[in-house]
């Protein structure tokens, strides 16, 4: 198969590896000429996976036309928040009947829209043509070969079939599902969950509270999904729990690692100096509280999340209001 | 409230405290005449949870007729297995009406019970008087009063929030629930599945691995938890996803602990000799293995971790044979 991934950070080098390791033909699409050039010459992009070798079939562009020329699957990882304005570029490029998968996490600010739903809406692309990939997927450990399982969800079981079979490298094992709404959801809102966990850490709060904000995270996120039509039981799967729970285990989890340095008391500016990226929950948080109070769902960390990133609230505050609300029924 | 509380291990100490704290007239049932002075007198129980203070409230004694007399409230902490012996002596002794807590985590090797099943049978307790407290409750994190959240389970609502409101320690959360089938096997099958999260930590496997094994555990007690008549939003809560999420997280659990001695290739005996004590899932993957099978319901990980401990398979053949299983949809 001929793929294209677009985005040249840690998951579009990792998720090109994958590809390529299960016999594809990829060409990774980067901005910086130095990053394709490395990928191109030397099969390798040190900046997002140091170490990590690409299989020969992997090659780097910085022009989309060549990237996306006779590609039969198209894979999407920018930030969220610039796929609109990307691809009012690049849709026209698209080969017909491409399959467009998206690797990307977050909810448009504005719009509130799911990123699938921004690519249908931009790019001109059918529904069934587009295919979300979520689950525990670190990209350090996948490009390291450790086994990982992951969701592809379609609304076309014979396309998310196709890509299942496109990614079958021996470490990677993917499941398909037929529900998009819940797999895009779960990944979203696990950002800002795990920016709520890398405070809590941060506070020094034992594994008994961490456990809690994982399972109350997780129930306000299906509470979320359910009210958009999503399936419950997506939440309990790879792409809810399991996403929810390696980002918030990993110390090296991007919105996990943000957490903590708000966590510290460090501000928004400070973290994002620090971690020398913004998490994408920061944004999100935004976007999905509004969704929530949109849809009538309470989402009380994510609120909190807000606050802490937003308002200015100061995290010790914003977890004790958690831990402390009413009794009632689970 | 007069309470008392069987079982001076780690986990009875620490709900002695939180029923102390809470304001009950706790006395705790030690079988060592030393660790029954240490907590009258000294009210503290070094062998048990080093350095914990428990409030004045809170006394001990070897004298079950005299631990028991009085009580409206009576907590069961002792070893699954050796429940049924225990209670053919104790169980004349407890006051009519009073409420039987269990925080007991197995299934009993042979007749493949549940801990209030043997209670209801051996002690000719009615099944409305017996009450599950179980979730992301690791025992020195409540004991140093880290806020912890928990589920109270009974038939008997009212039975339930009598149990929720003796627990409200300013750092304890009790919620409740009626789906005391749900909250047993959860507590149960964790034990197991956080042997396999060991061996896994042990083998050098990533966060990706780790949160599938999670995720793929979770669903399998589901299966089973459904096929015998639990609520499956049970397993998505606090008895579910967060005792399980708490027990692997934590390299004080001792499940979690022994699976690590397990995956480095100690035997059995060893790992006993190092932990200075049996893990409660060595033996409950014996008594789940069969439930399930005798209930139809496939529990991979539960097998494999049975064929570890018990038939002398190598750990790296079992984490491996879970890992490669046929593609399908989740």
């Amino acid at each position: 198969m001929k793929a294209s991934v677009i985005g040249s950070g840690a998951w579009g080098t990792a998720f090109a590896k994958v590809l390529g390791d299960a016999g594809s033909d990829v060409t990774i699409w980067a901005r910086r000429e130095a990053v394709a050039t490395e990928i191109r010459d030397r099969h390798g992009n040190e900046g997002s996976l140091p170490g990590v070798r690409l299989a020969k079939s992997v090659t780097g562009t910085t022009d989309l036309a060549e990237a996306v020329d006779g590609a039969e699957l198209i894979a999407i990882a920018v930030p969220s928040q610039t796929l609109r304005g990307n691809l009012a570029d690049w849709a026209g490029l698209f080969p017909a009947d491409s399959t467009v998968v998206s690797l990307m996490k977050g909810i448009e600010l504005g719009t509130l829209k799911r990123m699938s739903e921004v690519i249908v809406e931009t790019a001109g692309v059918a529904p069934d043509r587009v295919v979300v990939v979520s689950g525990p997927n670190l990209a350090p450990e996948i490009a390291a070969e450790q086994p990982t399982t992951t969701v592809v969800a379609c609304s076309d079981e014979a396309r998310a079939k196709q890509v299942q079979h496109a990614l079958a490298a021996p470490y990677f094992r993917p499941y398909t599902s037929d529900d998009v709404i819940g797999c895009e959801l779960g990944g979203a809102c696990k950002n800002v969950i795990a920016l709520a966990y890398g405070m809590a850490v941060a506070l020094g709060l034992g594994d008994n509270t961490r456990a809690s904000l994982i399972t109350r995270g997780l129930a306000e996120t299906a509470r979320l999904g359910v009210a958009l039509g999503a399936d419950p039981l997506t939440f309990a799967g790879l792409a809810g729990l399991g996403d929810l729970v390696a980002s918030c285990s990993s110390p090296l989890a991007r919105n996990r690692t943000f957490g903590e340095h708000l966590g510290r008391g460090e501000t928004l500016e400070q973290a994002q100096i620090a971690t020398r990226q913004t998490a994408e929950g920061v944004k999100s948080c935004l976007s999905i509280r509004d969704l929530a109070r949109a849809n009538g769902v309470e989402m009380p960390i994510v609120e909190q999340v807000e606050r802490v990133c937003h308002e200015g609230v100061d995290p010790r505050v914003a977890v004790k209001l958690l831990m402390t609300r009413d009794m009632k029924p689970e």
